[in-house]
């Protein structure tokens, strides 16, 4: 069995953003060298998320506007966590669009539907953040 | 290490179902060989998911009222991914049930608790759909 | 290739309950001495979770608000589910925190984030549950 690390930095210009990583999960999967197996995909932070969806902006604007209703920013004051911070609503919008990604690996290429992309979701952005790309396999 | 690879096709009747696809990831581990290892199992649509739950009618209705106050279906003009498509509640219910299940496999069985089933969430449907199922072990 | 297999059991005092359990998936892992691989830590119930975020307790009183907010517990009669149970909230509380983590493993530690910590989340108890630690790799 072989098996890969590596961690993709990010530091996002605005509190929220969604960034399509499918390109740098196939790179790693290329330097790894395996064929067959499976890519872990997390992000190391619990204000954060990677998920699987469409690449489409009028679908990341809904995103928005419902994670928003989901889980608000503000009032600040409304979660318990928010005494020494602000960011509760990033941890509740990161549950909801989950912490990881599960790929399968087939004849060395990531093996997802055509319309699958792999994104990192910042909720509380504008600092260095990182995901980890760990693969096993042969 | 081996690894073994299937994709379960789906066209179901109405927009959205549920369907238990327990009997089939089996079929699929006894077709591997595989006895000590992972499954994954995943929609390969961004309308879909694969989630383990209950089979149980009543709570499989109650998914789908939550499902739609949570991502009302209509009115349609509410999303702006909704421009050239109606289905944008079908990428946010999506989002809530999950994409993937990982299972274990312990001794050549789907290593899972008394009532945990898996399914096949299809919330976009009326069209050829498909799953996944990677698994991996020895 | 080698693998791993434990049970960890929980009995809450509360119907609610979240519980770090990132100690014991340690010790787990030092018990299997795999040094590169992947750690699944699933839920084998359907109204339970295992799950990934902060060990902080005003965030814990959020999850809780939140949750009973977007799947409440009573009146128990607005669940089908609920003809001969009382549980279908924890059904679908469980949705939204997940059923399992998958967390890579390097070196022979849980290769997480700094804040990153795994948790047992129940929403049925005051009864015996079970959690299952499956570890793959070399």
């Amino acid at each position: 069995m072989k098996s890969y690390r590596k961690e993709l930095w990010f530091q996002t210009r605005s509190r929220r953003e969604l960034i399509n990583i499918t390109g740098e999960i196939e790179s790693c999967l290329k330097e790894s060298g395996i064929k067959e197996g499976l890519v872990l995909c997390n992000a190391m932070h619990i204000t954060a998320s990677v998920f699987i969806n469409d690449d489409e902006g009028g679908l990341h604007e809904d995103f928005e506007k419902w994670l928003e209703k989901l889980a608000p920013e503000k009032p600040y004051s409304q979660y318990t966590h928010n005494g020494f911070e602000d960011n509760a609503d990033a941890h509740l919008k990161r549950t909801i669009m989950g912490r990881e990604a599960v790929v399968a690996v087939t004849e060395g290429s990531l093996d997802i539907g055509p319309w699958e992309q792999v994104f990192y979701g910042e909720f509380d952005g504008k600092r260095k953040k990182r995901v980890l790309v760990k693969i096993i396999g042969e």
